[in-house]
């Protein structure tokens, strides 16, 4: 009997997905997968991926009116850009059941739980917010693969109003994923991922930048190596994308970028003093800390 | 008779390596791979190192006498640090044979033509610099294999003094090994390397140090994803062979980090205005030409 309690517990049996991309694909594969839901209902702006989303077996149907779908739904996973999820969160809200749980795939968190603050009103408790640390340079419904999240991080960000339970079950989902789901404030998180995402982002595509404004690039760029390959890999992501996570974190990344100018500022000194201990200190320190980093997610 | 004259060109009847490790390591396995020398005599500081080496044939065998050795060589590769190439220099000079041309491996290459220029005396014109771009986090002769230089550049910045056919002759031994051979100024090629490897080295060294210095960098290094590993894999590098690199090229490096960091001021003031449209613009030029780069070496 305990068994068959478990299994009706993590069950879902309607999850609705909007935005039917990477994230929102990969959720909705990796579920299906784990035979952890019913049926899957995909929502977006692009008639055409909707299509083809439901052509590679992400999602059974595509959704037609936003309200009858979410009454009896037990989830909802928000996969679109943050920019759009507002305009989401007003349509959805009126014709929440009282069960259905909303979480998110948004890669900042201050503000979209602001934006859920000001659109779910007394629902907020039903919005548990998440920030997968998957993704890649592909993007799209044709990314989209069951086993994105196997061994990732996914970060929850709960607010006072959930219940425990709610928490859970959300957590549950991400872990049917595969993922391994750790908690943080949503402060905590935008200052984490400002150091360690953002900042390498703005970093590489400043390089980037920097190399394609001179006069000589494509003799630059002819000699460039594995070492710029790897530096650099980043500053091909999407624009859009970049520019909103930016936006959206920019006090913690104002702060960050500050403090990284200081850093270098040190290490231009040290080469300006032709002061090899302290290049060399500096160097070593790095060197130590990045060949221990193991990658966990 | 042609073919068999140009076979002749091609071999070189015996080798001397100074460093026995990645690079020079390589060097060997591969111009042996390519039965294009005779016999490779290798000489360096750790008796075990070079026991090793012969172990794993890349060396015949274990140089005693310099003095000996160089008179009747064909070829010599200087695969030390820079640093200790002074030395080398020195003591090889006196013993070149009239034919014996002196090629090197080193990242950066005015300071060593400056170093040849103060040891080899009119001998100079029998050294041919070199910078083999291609190398990676692992070193020492365990890592070296014959196809290190296979597809990747080797730039030459001849000297005035070398003879069109001393430099073919070098060029024609990094070919052997599989590599694509390309000519700079020992100025220019600073410049390039200061621009594409050196600063990209120096920004990922400081962004790890950065965070190794901060209270919470086990937290920060937990959440650390694929964008942190892949910016910060050139941070795992040697510290002293990056300190020593920066050194060599202080000058050049030093405008380079000056100019990222202007370039970086622009972007935090297009974070710090909320420009979108800026932000923007200079994302997708960087991942613009970041997506359209094809790493040819």
């Amino acid at each position: 009997m305990q068994v068959k309690f478990v299994m009706t517990q993590l069950h879902f049996k309607k999850i609705i997905i909007f935005g039917v991309g990477l994230i929102g694909g990969s959720f909705a594969l990796a579920l299906r997968r784990a035979n952890a839901v019913g049926e899957v209902v995909g929502f977006g702006r692009s008639a055409e991926t909707l299509k083809q989303a439901q052509q590679l077996g992400i999602i059974h149907r595509i959704g037609v009116d936003v309200r009858v779908e979410v009454s009896d739904a037990d989830l909802i996973l928000l996969a679109t850009p943050v920019g759009q999820m507002p305009a989401i969160m007003a349509q959805i809200v009126p014709h929440l059941g009282a069960h259905t749980l909303v979480t998110d795939g948004g890669s900042t968190k201050c503000d979209v739980v602001q934006h859920a603050y000001e659109n779910f009103g007394v629902h907020v408790k039903q919005f548990v917010p998440a920030h997968p640390i998957a993704g890649g340079e592909k993007s799209g419904a044709a990314a989209a693969h069951a086993a994105l999240y196997q061994g990732k991080k996914v970060v929850l960000t709960p607010l006072p109003e959930n219940m425990p339970e709610s928490v859970t079950r959300v957590q549950s989902a991400w872990e049917l994923c595969g993922a391994s789901v750790s908690e943080l404030t949503p402060q905590q998180h935008d200052e984490v991922f400002a150091a360690v995402s953002h900042l390498p982002h703005l970093l590489s595509f400043a390089l980037v930048h920097d190399i394609s404004q001179r006069d000589n690039r494509d003799l630059l760029l002819s000699f460039a190596a594995s070492g710029f390959r790897d530096f650099t890999r980043i500053a091909a992501s999407s624009p859009e994308m970049w520019r909103d996570i930016c936006l959206a974190n920019r006090e913690a990344l104002l702060r960050e970028v500050q403090q990284y100018a200081d850093e270098l500022y040190t290490v231009y000194q040290a080469l300006e003093k032709s002061d090899a201990a302290r290049l060399e200190e500096i160097f070593r320190v790095a060197s130590g800390v990045r060949s221990n980093w193991t990658q966990n997610n």
